[in-house]
């Protein structure tokens, strides 16, 4: 089930045809996955989602794997199916072993607990903790 | 404001003194943030929290520092701004960089957003996706 | 999958019942779907939540088309499927066009997006947002 | 902070004003917490809301501390500070004791954390958990 | 679908083997259902989560059957298809009634809802609410 | 309290400025709300998400105050207090009543109490609401 069509190539229109191409150039793979399909109903915003993907999750201060990490753990707590499968695979493509997937399992579950605790208990932030530097009059 | 007293030392019953000792010794600090205090009103869950952190958060096949980062990311989705203060500052002592701290929004920002595409579009899971191996009948 | 039984016309409570005959009424169409089927297991339940439904999304300060839209947007980021494409197809009924549901889609991806930055950030709320008048002393 | 004025009992129209003295009837306190003093910028809302929360939270087959404990417990996932606050102070209104407190918190965060893992590992729903009734053809 | 092979009982680790025969045990039931078949890919997490869970749902303070209603409760807003199947049927086995259910449903959506207009009103806590006791100076 | 300095125009760096001079022309306005300032931080995660931002919420096949609810009924459900805050002032400057400011929230209080439901109750998705057309054999 969708809320829109997923389009084939035939079905693309030019401008989403295009952004499959780079899809396929960036990732050196024939394989467009049904998240991109579906985003082709609206070339404009399928184009927009990949360009920032692609400069988002380039090499940079963070490696690529970390990267992935991370986008695992935000699918998760936003209990996204998809995102959850596309991007534990990515991971793994990346080179995530059995060992790291479970400590990335355990470390979001850790979280999510204490995430939990400190709400219920509504815990004041300690002050040492504020990064935030005073503005100046203005 | 608080749902539960924060307790200073004194107040602590024996068994979350142990683990207020405990956690200074871990981190070589006498500083017990406000969450600990917090938990200290029942020091049997403040102990079981304690040290499942402990475990889960020590180096193995992730570093501590990328751990940090998972956790700073499952925080933020959650929206829980004790933990997203407490853990943005263990992952600057662990040695996160204004570089990686950008990056590391970057992709929660990311992530957020097609999540957020992903569900509205209700995208079904491509088959190549799936890890699952089939269990035999029983 | 469900964790109730979905009841058909047969199994219906008399209340229940009464229910589904007023949502054909309003909708002037046979079909019932089966978020009330499932809801119908509670009668009491199904009858409360489709008068306040019937009430809310009428049109009023705010046009159908436009309550749809937000109905979606909530769905969305609260993850629920089964609303996602029921009121997704409700907009189409009540005229979404492709390009506005292409606008929708991209205003919540948004938003996820600045929502999850400025949790991250931990940013203080501007003074001039406040709307709040003092309340006098009581 | 608030998006809306808290109106006092001078600045609340009639029909908000019923709504002030019924939860004053209702509680026998003279006290109303922000939460309807700002709902009473749109009193028919408040009238809605208030008759409805006064009938789901009424005694009934689960005792009303139960039903309190379970509003926490949903104000906590949905990271509601003030109605984490509200509905705890209403659970301690209604007898929980600190050892319940403790354990409902405990209970959350499990549950938090299993909810992670399940959607991480992307589970499958066993079919003995399906209670769903299959419909019979239309 | 899922992110890793259920296990079957002849590729479960021996670690996992022992918890899988302490499930079986605690039961009395020779089920496993997948979540457990999911988690036993690390065996540790297996352990450390099943450990956990038997003591936070073991009677004490709060009775089982409330244990499971908040279980419920948390994986509903969590969004946690498996785990609200699970932890429903869970409640039926240990008592609930259709009563009870429905009940649980209308808190949860009660809550829900009044979360949603206490954070969209931005609603500032009322002093009375607030359990924190200042800490002496440090 | 904030996870990063909250910089003046005196400390962004030249890329930062010139996003600050974009917003003040813009919305001919002096003020830079913190949101901004916060992420000038990061200089290119600030230009790509204003730029981002005004490309979105520019007039189009929704006209802008609609976007503008539909933004606030996101950030509601994400629970981001700042940007509740900052859209619905936003709103409010595009013209929303009280009237529709009321609506809005009422809106939002429905879905959230229909999704809670609809989860809890895992219904099954009615085939009619299915727009994937099936992907032709590749």
């Amino acid at each position: 089930m969708a809320t829109v069509p997923l389009l084939d190539d035939a079905a693309a229109a030019p401008q989403a045809a295009a952004v499959f191409a780079d899809i396929r150039a960036t990732r050196n793979s024939d394989f467009i996955n049904n998240f991109w399909r579906a985003l082709a109903n609206d070339p404009a915003l399928l184009a927009a989602t990949w360009e920032r993907l692609k400069a988002v999750m380039a090499p940079g201060a963070l490696d690529p794997l970390t990267k992935e990490l991370i986008y695992v753990a935000v699918s998760t707590v936003n209990g996204c199916g998809y995102c959850i499968h596309s991007h534990t695979a990515a991971a793994r493509a990346k080179g995530m072993t059995d060992a790291q997937h479970g400590e990335l399992l355990a470390v979001v579950a850790m979280a999510a607990q204490t995430n939990a605790l400190a709400a219920a208990l509504a815990v004041p932030v300690d002050s040492r903790f504020d990064a935030a530097a005073p503005l100046p009059p203005t």
